[in-house]
């Protein structure tokens, strides 16, 4: 349609990388010539012992989608993981997945809103759900004994269209179109391989995963998961959230098991809860976030004490005493979690809100599962929902040269 | 519940501001303690002759609400107004609403969860729509002549539930928790007297509002908008944007008039069209975002350029040609659009997202219904379709001691 324009002239340079455009090229055209003018990039290393994503700091913003494997070809699905990680790679490094501009005819191997943007401490983190274990794939024999389905909950209200997935895909980054680009351009590269289940936008996060960040607050106004495990802790990430080599599928050693929950908060009755109400809740203070039993945030929770009248200070139901690893058995899992918001619910009127839930563990069984059963009684119960849940793999981190997942299908 | 903790003593000393607490007190309560230490707060002014978020440079985040006016009592409306404005104040100056903690037996003034936040260039606009100039509060000879219905226009598939409104209110920041928390308590003082009718969240912004702004990119992966009013355009904003005085209504003199259309991209189908249709489509090369007749994204469109074969270099459907204030006798707007998604649409399996448009004009009978009208042939409609629409009148700036449309009241 465009035939004649002046541009033509200055593409015939790049035509020499873009004449093996193709389903392999497309990873590998030119870089935007916008790029080479961003600021210096934020940029969080691709490749290593396990994926990054997990122990990283956590990055402001989320995208996450699950998606269905739509074919029954395991040489489909390893290709598509061979070109996402070529892909992933490249976009942690700020640069697009393939040529935004390629020539007058070609299809854009990038959809071009990143153009121009840092990268953002994008990280993208892959996870296999159960269902890629069944007999479609040659997989069967490969399913750790770890990943299962969640058992059911006191309280769930799980709405199965945004629950559950073959594949996850976690995008996290500090601008949220770097993350949604990163989503939408691997959701794009599936296509006729995979199709989108659920997507979640996190418009801001709940948790800090290093000592260094300050604990964000969630909808509830509340600080919450001052004490799970830090990214920066080795010993607890050895201890809680990396898979082992002792692992009875060898493939997921260096890995680790991503659990999600999107948790709806009835705000609007939340908020008109009387403050020494949401305080007793949470089991700590709001402005400052420390436990009922102390004066900040980080100071150890006394769950003994007594107020005079023999009751404890920190309540028998309040949220805090229930996610304690000293109720569960010394249990840490690592946070990971954003706000959401997805509009006003029509059947209710109210603002569809709330907590995009992600913890990592090296076993859901003695991670997630047991915290969520002890929290069956939380005093918080009264004023959330869970509505989606799911329960993904996460292998380890991709070695030069390996695509993600690799150790699975070899 | 918590009897007896320690806090008692800390909170004893602010027992004589929070005594007072009350409806209209919650509005002067005692700041969160921890504020104090949050960083030298981005503040935009508050009040003036027009209201902040028209002409403000373009804030990174959105978070947008119509409300339906639930109550038939113009005092209560009046009332709410009041409020509504000294807590928009208080809010932009990077304070909470009214107390975040009370009293161990109060419900906070303030939802808290922005707390420890700073102000992050937080502007808060309202508007009011055609539905508030019926018979119930006795304006129904205020309704300005340029507030009315907006016409149908070709290809709408507007959803009523998330479109009109009788007031909204435009939350921009560059944190979007303070945003959300804007327009959330907002919308809890507004219990009895307005519900929520519809709520959008805007990721990212995709229009610059000053001239030293870039232009960001569009889900399409386009730069767009280039050619709108900047808001350090005093020329351009009295001449499109600001109500004159010689309005047929006093108290829209200094205002404007907001129009909102949330516009679905159909991505899947874009990421699947050639780079030279794209460009075509719009009539601007997609990494620079230049006119086809030009180099840079700012060279003015030659929209009589003709190629060799005759045909125009922009094509004549091309949305640059077709927006341009040259094919609208010289209309222009001021944009401030965001990008938006809403997960995975359950019929489609594609994406739910796109752009979230809002544009300012003096009167929307010469602003946006004739550019609308000529867009009627866009060759993007192909990959577009507005599903919300909404036409709001903001009132001018409050001057001091002025609540936010009094001299719509008075």
């Amino acid at each position: 349609m465009s035939k004649g324009f002046s541009r033509r002239g200055f593409l015939a340079g790049a035509l020499g990388t873009v004449a093996a455009a193709g389903t392999g090229a497309a990873l590998t055209g030119c870089e935007s010539s916008s790029k080479a003018a961003a600021p210096a990039p934020a940029v969080v290393q691709f490749r290593g012992a396990h994926q990054a994503g997990i122990a990283t700091p956590a990055q402001d913003r989320l995208a996450f989608a699950a998606f269905d494997v739509t074919t029954t070809r395991r040489a489909d699905l390893i290709d598509l993981l061979q070109r996402w990680t070529a892909a992933a790679e490249k976009m942690t490094r700020g640069e697009p997945v393939g040529s935004v501009e390629g020539i007058e005819e070609s299809v854009p191997a990038d959809t071009g809103e990143a153009t121009g943007l840092a990268a953002a401490n994008l990280t993208i983190t892959i996870g296999f759900g159960p269902g890629l274990f069944d007999d479609r794939f040659g997989l069967a024999g490969r399913r750790p004994e770890a990943l299962r389905e969640l058992p059911a909950f006191k309280g769930d209200e799980l709405v199965p269209p945004i629950s559950g997935g073959d594949l996850c895909i976690q995008a996290c980054a500090d601008d949220p179109q770097v993350a949604f680009h990163a989503v939408r351009n691997l959701n794009r590269m599936g296509f006729g391989v995979t199709a989108m289940r659920w997507f979640q936008l996190g418009f801001g996060r709940t948790s800090s995963t290093t000592t260094s960040q300050q604990t964000p607050r969630n909808l509830l106004g509340f600080k919450d998961g001052t004490k799970n495990v830090n990214g920066d802790d080795a010993r607890d990430l050895n201890e809680h959230v990396w898979v082992g080599s002792d692992t009875d599928q060898a493939w997921m050693s260096g890995g680790s098991y991503l659990v999600s929950r999107k948790i709806r908060m009835g705000i609007e009755s939340w908020d008109r809860d009387r403050i020494g109400d949401q305080e007793a809740v949470f089991g700590r203070t709001k402005v400052e976030g420390a436990p009922l039993t102390g004066k900040r945030e980080h100071d150890v929770p006394d769950l003994a004490a007594k107020a005079a009248d023999g009751t404890p200070v920190i309540p028998a139901h309040a949220h805090i005493r229930l996610a304690s690893p000293d109720s569960n058995g010394g249990v840490k899992i690592l946070r990971r979690g954003y706000s959401f918001t997805d509009g006003v619910d029509p059947l209710t009127g109210q603002l569809d809100a709330g907590l995009f839930f992600i913890c990592f563990q090296s076993d859901p069984a003695t991670g997630f599962v047991p915290v969520q059963r002890n929290l069956g009684t939380d005093a918080l119960n009264e004023y959330i929902k869970h509505m989606s849940s799911g329960v993904f793999a996460c292998p380890p981190g991709a070695a030069a040269g390996e695509y993600w997942g690799q150790r699975l299908f070899s």
